[in-house]
């Protein structure tokens, strides 16, 4: 008697809420942007300030449409429970009247790396590839179905660890960066929060197994869009290093 | 000599803020729904309960759709200034972990009105023509410019001299409906409000005479869609009275 064949009886069943976790880890083991040269670099000390500039100004535009991301999604749920609850994102990253929100302490952030505060807001010089990638985050939210929107977001399963090392590192390797990192302190207790929401709600709403995969084919989206904007720095700014005309441009100092 | 067109003078002139203003406040004295048939005879004390019913039901597939369409225009806009206070409608609507929102309240009436919750909930009953009215505020927030996205908000300006009446005649001919207000009273506060930013920062924006006028249009835009909802609820439920097949009945008691 032969057995079935695996994939098949894969395909068939649904996942259990541990075995959903446990894939959903595995493709932030594998393509979450901890991994990335960049941040490897970064972590060890390696990348000049210049780089950091680069890194930081680039990212300045990831960090600007967050909120833009979270209000799409907002828009799209007819759920006032599941709006309560993912609201707090824009709150967190716009601020309030009292709080500087995690723009801001992205800014903030970019002017320790030396820059200034309008060179940053303009964006200007961020890489076009970067904008691409940002962009395509922006699709992914208003396009794809909205199990995928939500679960996109779950790359916050992973960003508590990669920012406690960061933190560590940026500390230790670039010192004078270390009055820049607010940002980084208030996402310890933010994304792990934000990430038990969207895990729970993603766990509840997917409820077939190909609803599962495409949890998982969303996440590992995610990943490549936070991974492609890593490259695009690397390819600018590291070796051999040829950003395109009006990009950014490191100050030999 | 011959004057000059008044049109093409008119065509060419910024309008000053006040004049912006007295514009917007004839559109609202000319077309906000406190002048339609259907709200003067609930003002008079002629509706029925069971038009009263009709009227909370099919409203709550508007006020159902507020934070969605706050939520549009968050997600339209690039300036977290313009988000932190736009974010404020999408809180007052959903409510939060203290405070029931306006949906909620908007329930609580339509219960005092003696419908089930779960009824009011599904929307199964509501008319077509209530879905296509509300739609097209959607649409109107999603597709056209931002500056007439945020102007078509500005019936609030008209709101509070509604509602004050509104209450005070709902108490005076359906004392039964008076435990179900709260909706209102909470509206009297946050609709000056919002109307007060919503007009300041269109007068700011509205750079020229044509958007001028888009502002102007945009309004009366949504003064049509609040009016429609209305005749959708006359013609089905007031005279001669057909409401569509699966549509809420008025049980005969």
């Amino acid at each position: 008697m032969r057995s079935k064949p695996a994939t098949a009886l894969c395909d068939s069943e649904m996942l259990s809420p541990e075995e959903l976790k446990t894939r959903l880890r595995q493709v932030g083991e594998e393509r979450y942007h901890h991994r990335h040269p960049f941040h490897l670099m970064m972590h060890e000390g390696q990348l000049s300030r210049g780089q950091l500039q680069a890194w930081a100004l680039n990212r300045y535009y990831y960090q600007s449409i967050i909120p833009i991301k979270d209000s799409i999604i907002l828009s799209r749920s007819e759920d006032p429970e599941f709006r309560r609850a993912w609201r707090k994102r824009v709150i967190d990253h716009d601020g309030d009247a009292t709080h500087a929100g995690g723009i801001e302490r992205w800014i903030k952030l970019a002017e320790a790396t030396g820059l200034e505060r309008q060179r940053v807001l303009r964006g200007e010089e961020a890489l076009p590839a970067t904008r691409y990638a940002v962009d395509a985050y922006l699709s992914l939210v208003r396009s794809r179905s909205f199990l995928e929107a939500v679960a996109s977001s779950l790359t916050e399963m992973f960003s508590r660890d990669l920012i406690t090392l960061r933190m560590d590192r940026l500390r230790q390797h670039y010192p004078w960066l270390s009055g820049g990192l607010d940002y980084f302190t208030a996402r310890l207790d933010q994304a792990p929060e934000d990430a038990r929401f969207a895990l729970q709600w993603v766990t509840d709403n997917a409820r077939t197994r190909p609803e599962q995969e495409l949890v998982i084919a969303a996440l590992r989206a995610k990943c490549d869009i936070l991974w492609a904007q890593l490259d695009a720095l690397y390819f600018a700014y590291v070796q051999p290093g040829w950003p395109p005309p009006g990009a950014f441009r490191i100050r030999e100092s």
